[in-house]
């Protein structure tokens, strides 16, 4: 077979160098954060772009256990609690565009935005206004906006404060904020969500859309270790009982064989 | 890389040939549990032992949708509905030692039993009575005994009638019933369920103790198809709530920044 | 919670029924098969429909060692031995659009053709045309035709003959025939692979398409179980070694501290 | 159902609390290593804590594509790429106990060694002799020592370096290098290996042993999510062949159908 190619990690010698650095040089002084950037990106962060990356990381690591992410987890971990592979496993398959996937759906808007305002020198205002009218003309939810339970989401202000303050703020905050105040004109107070937010701020950081789904799973990762963790320490075998209610078929007999 | 090594299938010409056969002759006059058969032995079923395995197989192909495989494979299923691999593969996640996994156990008990049989000349009678006190001073469970709803598994009853009137019925069946008598005079009565009644049936057919465990994911996969199938026609994406009670730490505030 | 609807399985009390019918009677003179086909469609198969999904399973079970399902799941058992599941759900994950998937995606078109000659009143030799002229068009392969290795698969004609002479073939034979006479004048010859003839075929015997993607995970089980089983019997942990070759950034130091 | 408990995050009122902490303040001055620390622990670490967790993440981060986690991920997305998650999933799948799995039972054995110093009054330096004669004994390897490459492996000695000045190294460190010189002594030079510093230094911090697993599966996600991005962008699907040589059963005619 001819060898794979890949530009991420040298480990040839037995020395790991991630993107040209020594890990043992990344292992003093940097963090796991800036790791994760770096190979992401293929470059270190600042500090300021640390920050926000730790704080969507930590915004994103977990939400309960009712989640499908962490449920499936603690399901899979019920019934086979030999592999702790398995379970996280489990958790990680529950993850997609209805669960931890408006933050790539976002970031891919935002790049479509933003390439039609260059392409058609509109203000981002406008690009934002139209992006509003064809979601609505097609009967589309906007990905990274509205909430089920916040009128506001705590988390979106962090991350827009900290991007602001380290002067990473750019097109893509200025897109969903111009976003947030087309749907309010044009359809309904719609604020912009955790997934709206990260989205926003990955992009004026320089990470592709893919990135947003990736930066969930890590993030996620925290949790769902922690929950099957508490899963396998504190419950026991096959305790988790759902209740179905069949309304399917009624009872029939087998008429001939075949 | 070097090539890697099998004895399965022969894909090298653009032919395929289980085992030796062409794929055209087995898809023609033999059925897919003969070529299940047939993958996992080396050669292909007798009419009874055909019979046998297409009774197990349909006896662990699906349980409800409450069980772990299947509740973890809708759980993903309505977080990510893009994808069928992935909830498919989370309800196989869920099949380990707690559920679907007493075959495997019991296979391997009547593996250890026999060999005991033979090594000490001791009857099959004898080498159960041993296995069951044994179990007893350890505090085991034995592996395909007992049942939360029935006193009697209707589906040992069909698989020990299929091994017995096609001629299958040996050693395995003969010591999972001592094993039955032997709990009932020592312990307390343990019926034989569907997973110490597969695992008798499938050693006397010659399968490997492993077999115990594939033969449920292969059945398994008939009703997680099917669950998934009718969670993503029927139902709405992150429908599933699971009600949690967090017991934690009260809110508490953070003292010192580190 | 409330209770979870299903119209599979009851298992309320103890007793299973699949579709209605007592899994103790499919376990007597019924196949594998036949449930499989009853917990996807609800009724049961002819037997000229059961000879058709069993020459389809069988069809797809195996297709050796290299293929990415079976090279991900040994991928997995090299260095995670202890889980069977987590080896065989990682071969499960590799299958997709681009893997196993054409069928699913040849069912749509037919699908879509057959409803495109119903709407406009077509005939179905000219609904082939049109779909071809629109793949053309927009540059899209055909899902279900051509082939790496066969000019002519011998798999499709095992299952067209099946379904002709079980009196099973109808639309969905018509308009995949028609659609390789098309491409043969329009663009050039493209046999019907596997892929498009079991689409064809479960068409006409009334599975939605997304059948066309489960009756390959279900037959690609078969193969994947034995595959991991000789993972695990023949060969030692973590022997599988990928040739990898750097081609990225060159080692470089690192500037300053964060 | 009756409510699932949990310690972990509290998410009822729409606000999230990490084992008490309100996640915006989590956001704001924490990083994402202290919220790994703080879901496994139940409180934040000292600085001296992160840093070692920091420089435990990044050590196992990635090894390059070749590995059965990276290339497992690969294999998936070559085949199915639609779904990130699936690729992810199956990278998840292939650690086990022959693959990231050494830092687990290295904790496993250092817990047991103490225990066993602790119950039979004896010197670290004599339970860790204890443990190596055991282990030579039964014929096992000592898990988180030797290594393919390196005479010494340098992550190890960053790791001790943190604890030491971070004034956290204690029994754990004490342990396995007391078993380190022990085995040089008995049977030959085995270095500890970065799976046997980290367990050393996360028994010094209070982890379980299960968290020498999850701490495994948390870095390497930062290295499978690149792997996976990069094959996504840089690779063309299927582009994956695996070279197989069959030395199985000759080609064999059927003789008669059963």
């Amino acid at each position: 077979m001819d060898a794979w190619r890949t530009a991420i990690v040298d480990a040839r010698d037995g020395h790991i160098r991630i993107r040209g650095y020594d890990v043992s040089a990344l292992m003093t002084g940097r963090t796991f954060t800036d790791t994760i950037f770096l190979l992401h990106q293929g470059r270190l962060p600042t500090p300021a772009e640390r920050a926000l990356l730790d704080a969507i990381l930590t915004g994103v690591a977990d939400h309960g256990a009712g989640a499908p992410s962490c449920a499936a987890a603690r399901l899979a971990a019920s019934g086979n609690r030999q592999s702790v592979s398995s379970a996280v496993a489990a958790g990680i398959l529950a993850v997609g565009d209805d669960h931890g996937g408006a933050g790539l759906g976002c970031m891919e808007m935002i790049a479509e935005g933003l390439a039609l305002a260059a392409a058609e020198s509109l203000s981002i205002e406008d690009a934002a206004r139209r992006t509003v009218e064809m979601a609505r003309a097609q009967g589309k939810r906007i990905p990274g906006f509205g909430h089920r339970v916040h009128s506001t989401d705590p988390r979106t202000a962090i991350l827009f404060d900290l991007a602001r303050s380290g002067g990473i703020a750019g097109d893509g905050v200025a897109f969903v904020t111009a976003v947030e105040r087309a749907a309010a004109a044009i359809v309904k107070p719609l604020p912009i969500n955790i997934d709206g937010a990260l989205a926003a701020v990955l992009h004026d950081m320089g990470f592709a859309p893919a990135f947003g789904r990736f930066v969930f799973l890590i993030g996620r990762m925290a949790g769902l270790t922690a929950e099957v963790a508490e899963e396998l320490t504190r419950e026991k075998p096959m305790r988790i009982r759902i209740p179905v209610e069949y309304d399917g078929e009624a009872p029939r007999a087998m008429d001939s064989q075949p």
